[in-house]
């Protein structure tokens, strides 16, 4: 669960603001409080500044959080501060799309805008 | 149906403005004038200040409308006034969809910003 | 096919602006040409002021049309109109998605706004 | 509401069992109890002999319910009755698809063999 | 939750086998372990003999449900029970959709046939 | 409008019973009654015997009724008879899928067997 | 595929923009290349100003492009003058959705708004 | 992964044959080959014969694979194996259809019949 | 476009019979009479006998196609071929959809079934 | 894989900007790092200037891209600036709906705007 596994090459057309989205559809977590798992799919779209982030490197990421303990609210802000750092890109934005629980369906969207 | 079930905990990112949206598919009240139950989805969205509100409590709110009479226009309106109390959100909205009556299917939609 | 029929109650939040819409599913007139019949979904979004449409009201509204002929313009002006005169919104549209016709479906679609 | 509307035209292939279906998505009838109208799709499936149901004729056959106050029962078993009788197909099947009502749906399904 | 509320009216067309069907999707009735609610679309098909259930009371059936606490399995050989006792069909089937728990959702489909 | 349009290609496999289907969703003919352009969906299943239809010729043996005023019915008895006679399958059956007129929509299917 | 097929009626509500839209899924045409048949929905949106379009008249304009050669880009650019200079509106929008050709689905819409 | 986790409670009904189905949409295992998780919906349905199988036992069970390496075919004949040992059914079918891998998406249904 | 790539593992479950599908979504061959290339979706449905296919060697034997000329006709029967000489399973099914082309999708089905 | 493929025709309505859309549902390239094939479908939206590009030779124009090994961002960088050199459009976006690889969807957007 560390924003260290994510790898990054150089982006192919640094001269042009232009859009990337990843969605991941097999995210899975463990509710800190009832031990039982989540499941979300995770969109991540982003304007490349100087770096594109690896595909393959992102999977193991979300694998990451596999068994981990975590609340849906710290888990975007989370994926959205490792991607951040390590990606440095002009724009990004995480959503996450999580299975009802309780007869009750929730998302959590949070966004970065380079200064 | 007393805004008091609502819990919070504290808001994982406070820095940030994000989104936050739960769909409770479960929603059930009674008519007033009929007598006969109705049904809705609700969806809560809202930009958390200082707070979130716990999952399962706002479950249990929803659990405790499932015999009160009440218009649709006053669910909603409801809703919004107990939700705002509780979390104090700097955004909040709140939109029911309700089941067909009479081949007529209905939403109310109300929205509320932090001054 | 008169607006009388339309009954109201008092809008349970007059301080707020929020949206209601009423999606009617059955509506059906009379070509007056053809004399056939057509066949329509109104959908009718509204931000109240001081008062709200009775939904039972409404559904004999649209029912007072099943014998009438009129165009699909005039169905949605009218509906507009009668609306605006009895419940005296602060918005109000009134959209109509009528049934396929030698091939070809149709939509109508009018707003008020008040001033 | 007389099966005299349904005109009939010579079977092009009688010489083959083949399967000619009509559906009728723009059915309504009024509620004998309540005086409500309802609405439903009628699907009607035949095998012919020596006729078939010349479909302008058939449209206005279902027209021809609009005001009457029949039961979802009835209305299948005398639709079912009506063609057989001007038809005299080898099999025929007809089914109503009714619109919701009170939160349930309902179809009925009848069916005709020539012995 | 008593089968009593069933009414039911005269088979308009007993000389032939045809198939009925009622789909309520509002049911709603309470978990006897947990307290919380279940909520399910129920599916009664049945070929009647001399009666058929008439439709408002089917409604008013499935409402009293409401606030009693039973299993889905029990739910569904409950109303088939009762529905049988009070219309004696030549055929019937019960089929419950409930909504997803912890991630699971769950049908029960028992039926009936007169020997 | 000619069955001679079609043209055909050895079956790669007739030690096999297996099948085939080609859905051509750009079937237009004229109604012979009005002279408006009807449209259809002609889906062609069969099992070859020691020809395959070739699938540019289909296409232009569709292409040919373009401009032909002929009954739904008609058309998918000569079809199937046209292809019968080019391809000698060992069975076969056409499905057309008319477009929806006067808010009913049409399908004939007729099949072949050789004995 | 001249646009004085098409004919008018007058506007019942010239006070007040509202919109009108029909979606023809019918149209039909032939490339001016290969001689093939091209396929399409063409959807018209427009603000009438003293005039609407008759709906029949539509369709049997969109009817005369049936057998005449012309490219996608033109037949939209073509409907939309003719459509402004018969109807004279104060916006109007045409667009065509045109069927896959070579693993390629393509869309031209064009825009018109009075001065 | 052992079928000691799965509860069961007394069959309500076991006079009749019925059919209870639950669909676990949250399956996840780790592939024995590559250590990378996989993701599965599991469909159980079955006919009881004394025993039916607790709801929340099931969903834990179905959690205990989540370290898991196994693949795919083992997977659903082991659910079958614990699920006959525990329930002691009349008839069991048991369904997984796993995510895409590689381009392809796969799914294995494995059944029992008590003799 | 050699079956030989095809890779098997012991059948974990041989004293039942059980069905297996994999659909491959991205095949891709070449039309040996344009050279344009043709898609479809390929599903293979067995009942293993003491082998299974490795899924990573059924994805490269696709892709092994990827740039022979061959006919719909002739991809599902060699396919067929193909997976029963390296699996010997009991009964096997191959199904493709092809995309459209000229207007006309079309699908193949061939099976085996072991004696 | 080279832009000289696309060719182009004078725009038959340069005094008026409007939009220009082609899906192309059937692009095929290879990953470099892997060699395994990827598939997407690429939308080409525009705002022709003088001339617009001929679909055929785009078809041609994407085909050439099959056994060519390049990455997703590389792919829409290099379609937009073929394009942009080919037709000098007023507007150009190109965004490519990558499958999924790893359970993670992706598509890439970028855009081109004339000076």
């Amino acid at each position: 669960m560390s924003g260290d596994i994510l790898e990054t090459f150089p982006n192919p057309a640094p001269e042009r603001d232009y859009v990337i989205e990843h969605v991941g559809q097999e995210f899975t977590s463990v509710c800190p409080k009832t031990g039982q798992p989540d499941f979300a799919t995770i969109t991540l779209r982003y304007i490349p500044d100087h770096l594109c982030v690896e595909l393959k490197s992102l999977k193991l990421y979300y694998f990451s959080f596999r068994n981990e303990g975590i609340y849906f609210e710290a888990v975007i802000n989370q994926i959205l501060d490792d991607f951040v750092a390590s990606c440095e890109p002009r724009y990004a934005q995480v959503e996450g799309d999580f299975n009802v629980r309780g007869g009750i369906a929730s998302s959590v969207t949070a966004e970065y805008r380079k200064e």
